[in-house]
């Protein structure tokens, strides 16, 4: 084949592709793994690049690989941080256990553009090894764990905002719906008023607690088993490579990563990743539900509630003209599913670690990686799109207000429980409204029935009347 | 202690309560798990008492134990199977890998009233042992599969006709329903209409196919291992004992048993039951959907949709006089949820069979059973107390079909899509009707305006009008 | 922009890309949508243009739409079955509810094509109109349903052969090991003896059973509600529309395809979804378990059980030279927990249907089809690049076979369960083999020993020694 | 029915059995939900009991219940807090959406002791009814989902001192065997050494970290919607019941309790729930592979890895004499198991609100609380029967440490990557040991050889060799 020149690793002679960056054991992954067709996030290439950077670094200053070799690894490395070369990168998501395929793509690319910049022809690895310098001291089994728990951070990074800015739009429309006075609905029977303000209020707190809780378990990310090398003890690392690496790493990332407190457990186990997967599943769980909201209050417009009205963003039926359907709250659900299923794989994963090593951890990569980024473009635009242009049907709500059977809540405290039962069963047999039985009936007085049936002085605590 | 006496097990000695039918290692297995206080399922203890008899028949006819002990261990089996002792049954559903402690707790039940029945004391075992007489020839290995298999098939044998009356229940309320009219809804918006019949019938295939479907696929649970001792090699068997044994099994508990394909296979391998699992989770599934929709049809009454009645069964709420819940709807999904659940875990149990063995059995077993007992009750309640009783508010849902935008598609083939579109925005913006807009701009006859808008005639195909 | 064209739909102006097939709606989904960056699979936009086939077909023979609007809509699908413009299916998978955006992107991909086979313009849809020909009497709510249950059943058509394959292999591999005794285990401990040949020959059946499983379960996508169109109840179709389409695609896409028993619950319901998803988890749980036993077999060479050899197909180590890891066998774990995760997705879906339809789709379509993917190409690799290959330890598990401590269970019939115990003890106190102390105790004559405590004799059932 | 008393509620007459403490709509409820057996967790009697105390002590503090009423209240609910008339609640923990019959039930129990304390016959309520005064300014809305937080708090006050048990007990094993020398493995292969309790101390760290995410997550559990009586705008209360009831409650209870931010979010969301479930789950997948390990770690004695020794806790099989199982290695994971399972049950609960309320919170307080049980037991089992019991085989620990091919591993700052590996294969094909080769070849001196490859060396950081 002559576009090809031939590689020799520890199995035998191998063909790549001559223009290729990456070298023989990519080559054979190319091979072994033809399963899906997706490549690597580009945060996880982003956060294998910076690790080789900062491990370079710390490998030069402690004289193991020569300032040479450094320089020509870290200006490798940092071009692939700037999002260079990742066409290199070309292990499917599906691979070798505990990534040492993409690990090893990540080595060879990064030996023969460093190779390159020092002149060699690509392949040659005479003044940059794959192994011996771009890997010095350094295992799969430290980097992968590490690289995974950077590429999560930096995903994340971008997510932050969009679940800032959503909150934001809610709380904009709560302002907005202060005073659009409606019926509360429980177990989706008539329930006493509330307004469509304290409804749109409660979203803008449950995205805002749920991307409290994304940032607090993404925490327990920052902690770094980088320096372990093959089983978390070390071998082959110099005594103060550790703390040089992760601190390096810390600067170029700009996350405030740190040493683990046990070297072997952070190779083990990788529970953080468990704890962020499900934090980003709390997250679904609450769009579903507040998705499911915004069908409900926009179903109609004429057999649904009809309150609010979304966004028309294209025609909704390919049958039934002029439908316009909640797309974007649809999606939301869908890309929601998504996430709960992810987070199933993640955890399936994260249990099945033996001994010195958890070899599953590309599974949790890909599903939390694609997880955080499903959730970011589907957020940004259901809040752009969705959101931000929403509008309350106040005539619809006004009506629903002084016709929830539940009015007659507020008559507990002046003629018990049992009383008002009996009104709204009269209500709902004979069609006449709460207000109209209790003058009808003699149960309160004028006044009363202004200052305790009012929808309005529902929505919050009051004192008792005499 | 004066009320216990003492045995000795291939550990040692172990104080065993006085008069327990059971021994010595199943008061080890009373004090290694005192987990969650639950016992084994009647059904389960009753399939175990049933491949005692059936092996104890079966060896007795080989002359491998005697006539003596092979009756009293049938009769004490049979007592078993009747409902009878099930009080001896003490150890956790949560207990030792592969159901070791249940197993022992049936054979030294049925030794211990094996040589009661034969005059001698609790814990004696001469004439009846529990290892070399009630489980000679088997295994835990062997048996706790079948065991658990056939516990399924006898729970599955209540659940059958409450689905068949479920489905039957939401035949008649098609029937009843079926010239009811209404508005569709797809996407939660106005669609084309439908008779509230027609839905109904689609509830009533929903549950037909579930139960199908599970019937189907406890087909596979047919297939016993039974006779394949410690690892499935049949060691310490007779050569014909395995096909006597499962035949007497067939005999006994009225199903279609037969021996496994590979005997190795079936003790390796529990896929029979995440399959039969995964047919529950889809009736879970169905009745999720369902009872959403029960919920949303008779969500109101004056702030929803309100087009049917569930009948009241209790006060809805602890403060809000007068409401009515739809609560065996709620109920429903509730304990789908479970079943739901149930199955993740037995999932998670199916997966982790290492070599000649699955020990996750106990996990499997509990929750199966769990579902289809909690299944078993709910849905018949649901079908009593709900579906039964359930009335269509004749006139909102008239109200409905009339009202729809999506009435507008039945112009497509006349007008176009496109023209269609706009007629409904305009009823939209105007508030007028599709078919006073229709007779307006002249669009159609009156004698087509009567055929093509008239709701009925859109609830099944038609040829199109010259 | 002068490479667009503009276009109009029910919502107004649209830009389209000047060459593209798609028209106004995909535009629009593109800009709704940019979600993940993953398009359609293959096999879904096949279905679809399969379908929209045997519509033309079905219509043009019902005088529904011209001639010349059907042979060309017939000859503008034709391509897209056999492969052509499918870059222009540019819908992102998340996208609208119930697959509007990519059905309606189907409609406008042909609609122009067949327009370019008739001579017009791109965009002009004068002579053939998407939503009024190629639609005519359809909607995306029974068309995708239908599209999707097809779309599945093609790409089962690919995975049936490598599950057939992968279970010759194991088969084939039975017949190899067939003779090679080694020690059985369970609960990870010392049992009795089998062979090797045995254990694959399960191997062989638990892929052949979850195979037959699959195709059982996809029966239930035969049933199609394609005719229903809106609502399922059949509006602007003709009476026989919906026979003669579907016997159409039945001939077309060479399934046994009928129409459903009851077109509303095809289109409410998506429960064989559920089920082939769920048969698809039995796959994969039987495959996590099968991987963790060629895992554990192949484990060593010198700290592990080393019974098996798998193929060295790449270095396994970064740091560690000479490492060679069972790549495969761990890739079909992580594959099998996606497959599992996508599964879960699929569930929530399935069970948010509401009312008249299910608009949860795409994400249950996504998912399953990218199961089905990723089982073909991993299993493929297993069988050809791992299961063909690996080779027995002979004297390993010969070693194995004559040390385990289960001998003992051999002498239950002839010296009870307590005194074997009481051996095992001794063996275990003294490393003294079973054999051994048998002898010295004088429990059992030379010839005895020879019989019953032969491993081979262990294999298989054996009527008692007198 | 002689032993029946009557009463009557909103919906009619219901019969009462005489001496129940439980009343009418309770009485409903146990006819309406004939569904599992189970009954609520004393932990969730205990909260709804201390809720009533702490609003019965506000409201009579604002003179909305008179003191002779307030008094008899609390003093009833005090008793149910000391596990008084725990058997009068008798609602299945599947019942009706939103947990109204559990709260009626404590509603009714605490009325008529409160009654009974005041001389009232029971089913009165004339001096303290179960609405009118018990719930006064309560609503299930507002009680349910406190409770159900505080009663997951109050169980996790068990787990607690459990964890820190059992990560001392791995912590003291770690010390134990600080010096126990082995081989690592990583994809169930030869690797590096490392030492037992190196392992052993990151099973420590592992729970300890659950420990710690699981009392973080519970951080959210402390946010009380107590005061927003029926849709969370505090309808019927006093404008300072809400920060009277919420400190009287942290008082009662020992929590921090404090009022949510949003009354609205509280009663929508459960999110908290889904997080500490999560936490659970966490916890699961690490016991998971801990216990994993352990049986891997013990397998044998003759066929397996044979490192460590589990205390034997009963005969470990029905056939195999002399059999010991990992039993409580195996229970923990299938309570793991259960434990993964309720968190998919309580997951789909959570996502399952609607509009003002989520009713699914009986699903996620049975499941959450059973979790929490059944993992306080085992794990309480697992410490102290299993974990403080194990034991190190070092002779072949020791074994393993010389003879991993992995030593070779220590070579490659000196030799290569390249030439390391090909003396690994050198070793794999000669059986001579990785030491003899080295010397062998002459590739090391004497010195070298010692200082570089001495397992002892390998695990932690050394500077490189001169």
């Amino acid at each position: 084949m002559p576009n090809n020149r031939s590689e020799t690793d520890s199995l035998g002679l191998v063909e790549v592709s001559a223009e290729a960056l990456y070298g023989a054991q990519t080559a054979r992954a190319i091979k072994n793994f033809p399963i899906s067709g997706l490549r690597a996030n580009p945060a996880l290439i982003r956060a294998l690049a910076m690790i080789k950077l900062a491990a370079a670094e710390a490998n030069q200053s402690l004289g193991l690989i020569t300032p040479e070799q450094g320089s020509a690894i870290q200006q490798a490395a940092c071009e692939i941080v700037d999002g260079q070369h990742h066409e290199h990168f070309v292990v499917d998501v599906f691979q070798a256990g505990a990534g040492v395929s993409l690990h090893m793509n990540a080595n060879e690319v990064i030996a023969n553009r460093a190779g390159q910049i020092l002149g060699e022809p690509l392949g040659t690895y005479k003044r940059v090894h794959p192994n011996d310098h771009v890997n010095y001291g350094q295992s799969t089994n430290d980097v992968f764990p590490s690289a995974m728990r950077l590429s999560v951070l930096l995903a994340l990074r971008e997510l932050y905002p969009v679940l800032d800015d959503l909150a934001g739009s809610f709380h904009a429309k709560a302002e907005e719906f202060r005073d659009v006075l409606k019926a509360g609905r429980t177990h989706m029977q008539d329930a006493t008023p509330i307004t469509l303000g304290q409804e749109f209020a409660a979203y803008a707190v449950a995205v805002r607690k749920a991307a409290e809780n994304i940032r607090a378990q993404a925490q327990g990310l920052m902690e770094l088993g980088l320096g372990g090398s093959a089983v978390g003890t070390g071998l082959n690392t110099h005594p103060e490579y550790r703390a040089r690496a992760i601190a390096n790493l810390a600067r170029i990332s700009g996350f405030d990563l740190k040493p683990a407190a046990d070297m072997r457990w952070v190779m083990q186990s990788n529970a953080p990743m468990a704890d962020v997967s499900a934090a980003l599943r709390t997250l679904a769980l609450e769009m579903i539900r507040i998705s499911n909201d915004l069908r409900l209050l926009s179903s109609g417009p004429n057999t649904g509630m009809n309150e609010i009205h979304l966004p028309s963003l294209q025609p909704g039926s390919s049958i039934m003209p002029g439908k316009v359907n909640p797309v974007l709250a649809e999606l939301t659900a869908m890309v929601a599913f998504q996430v709960i299923g992810n987070d199933t794989a993640t955890a399936y994963a994260v249990q099945a670690g033996q001994l010195e090593l958890n070899v599953m951890m590309p599974a949790m990569t890909h599903n939390t990686l694609q997880s955080i980024t499903i959730l970011t473009s589907t957020l940004r635009e259901l809040d752009h799109r969705c959101i931000r242009g929403l509008t309350a049907n106040r005539d619809r709500c006004a009506h629903y207000a002084a016709s929830t059977i539940a009015l007659a809540t507020a008559l507990n405290p002046y003629i018990g429980y049992a009383k008002a039962a009996a009104l709204v069963k009269e209500s709902v047999a004979t069609g006449k409204s709460i207000v109209a039985l209790a003058r009808e009936n003699g149960l309160l007085t004028e006044e009363q029935i202004a200052e305790i049936l009012d929808p309005k002085n529902m929505t919050e605590p009051h004192a008792k009347q005499p």
